[in-house]
């Protein structure tokens, strides 16, 4: 743990930011770690995909909501930095939460080096990713070594709004599990089905980890069928590949919600 | 959390076995919901990789080691696999702890299979793989957005003892995180070079998280150059793409073991 979170230890200046994971949803899913960070906490700056009850967690806190969502009103990334440099410089305990694994996507890299570039010390606690979380959910591997030898964890879109090479991705034969890619899962599916068989198994987890959890276990064809139904729903993760060919949803014992074989 | 974690409730058979994930090697990086199994625990099937010391968050469980690593001797994955049952149908609280999250590599799949196969319920809980640990260690996102758009986690062998198809995997231009390869470090190093720049950012990292955590900064060139020293040492994850590049070791603050720029 950060020398800061000792609270009779004399106040360092600037103070540690810390970078905290907050996982998929269920704030079970939260580490140890995180959970001393957040007792800790003199400011939290939160991100809307995070469940709010994690305030509850920290009760020293002053909350500050930094969301950003694809395409709605959101905080600037260089508001969000300025705004960590400012408490950490004041000396003040600034836990930064973002959801899943702060090092997956997320924008960590700009961050530290904003952070890094202003003298402020930054610490990371990892956490539990969604695709992680998802494949709890369809009690599967993301890597069933029958059917693949690893995984890959892509974007729908790229820094420079240009779209991943589907081509290799498909040609590396690893899973693919696509984060930020329901409103475009039509475009996705129609680009994956140039690369892979159309019976390739496919899921979508909304929600994972979290009460209104649902799944779709299906095949890409299906996927590219149903996606406007889909796309005007919550964020998901899109997972593809052979090793989804594994989940048997009835299998899945201990919340009889989760028996359903389609989106429920 | 599984019903069979109420001490009052009736004892179900066969009882579910939890696969639960026990992170990169900090216990501080178990989650909440991974403790509480542990507590309620009655049989513990502990993998080789996993701190010792996890014992103690399980005071009511007997303990078995089934340890399994690369060459070495071990454990059965058929005899694992009758244990976790033998106990379930005990109607005996199995809770079988695995090295990071227990669906990335590390035979989840083959176990979920026979389990449900053998009518045992079966509940997952994730956790911290060791790529993400390894990229806290070095201060740096896996995805910086200005360098990629996702990364894959590959082994470096498959289960027919062949290799990934390093030119697709180096295609997609995502990270790459190679797990259970410091082995064939040399010559994995020696297959990206043919479909990488030689001076593409590259890392390894030993025992992230923990204690012993040791971190070589470097190139895909070096990596080739020093792999005899690497191949002795202990496990470690092996980090390959331009967004290792915004590794700063120096801006590591908080433990001044972490400002080596060498494996140290």
């Amino acid at each position: 743990m950060p020398a800061s979170n000792d609270p009779h230890a004399p106040r360092r200046i600037p103070a540690d930011v810390v970078l905290l994971s907050a996982g998929p949803g269920d704030l079970e899913l939260l580490t140890l770690k995180a959970v001393r960070a957040l007792q800790a906490a003199e400011v939290l700056l939160l991100d809307e995909l995070v469940d709010p009850g994690i305030v509850e967690l920290a009760p020293h806190a002053r909350v500050v909501r930094v969301g950003k969502r694809g395409g709605c009103r959101s905080t600037p990334q260089a508001f969000i930095c300025r705004l960590m440099r400012r408490y950490a410089l004041q000396g003040l305990r600034v836990v930064r939460v973002k959801g899943g694994d702060a090092l997956l996507f997320g924008r960590a890299g700009e961050e530290i080096a904003f952070l890094r570039a202003a003298g402020v010390p930054v610490t990371i606690i990892n956490g539990v990713s969604a695709a992680f979380a998802a494949a709890a959910a369809l009690g599967v591997s993301l890597t069933h070594r029958e059917h693949c030898h690893g995984i890959s964890f892509v974007t729908a879109h790229t820094a420079d709004h240009g779209e991943p090479d589907w081509a290799a991705l498909c040609a590396t034969g690893t899973t693919l599990a696509i984060y930020m890619g329901m409103r475009r899962i039509g475009s996705l599916a129609r680009s994956l089905l140039r690369h892979l068989p159309s019976d390739t198994p496919a899921a979508v987890v909304l929600a994972a980890s979290q009460p209104g959890e649902r799944r779709l276990l299906t095949t890409l064809r299906e996927l590219a069928a149903e996606a406007a139904t889909l796309a005007s729903g919550p964020p998901g993760v899109i997972l593809v590949g052979a090793a989804l060919g594994e989940a048997v949803p009835v299998a899945l014992p201990v919340d009889p919600s989760r028996h359903a074989a389609r989106l429920a």
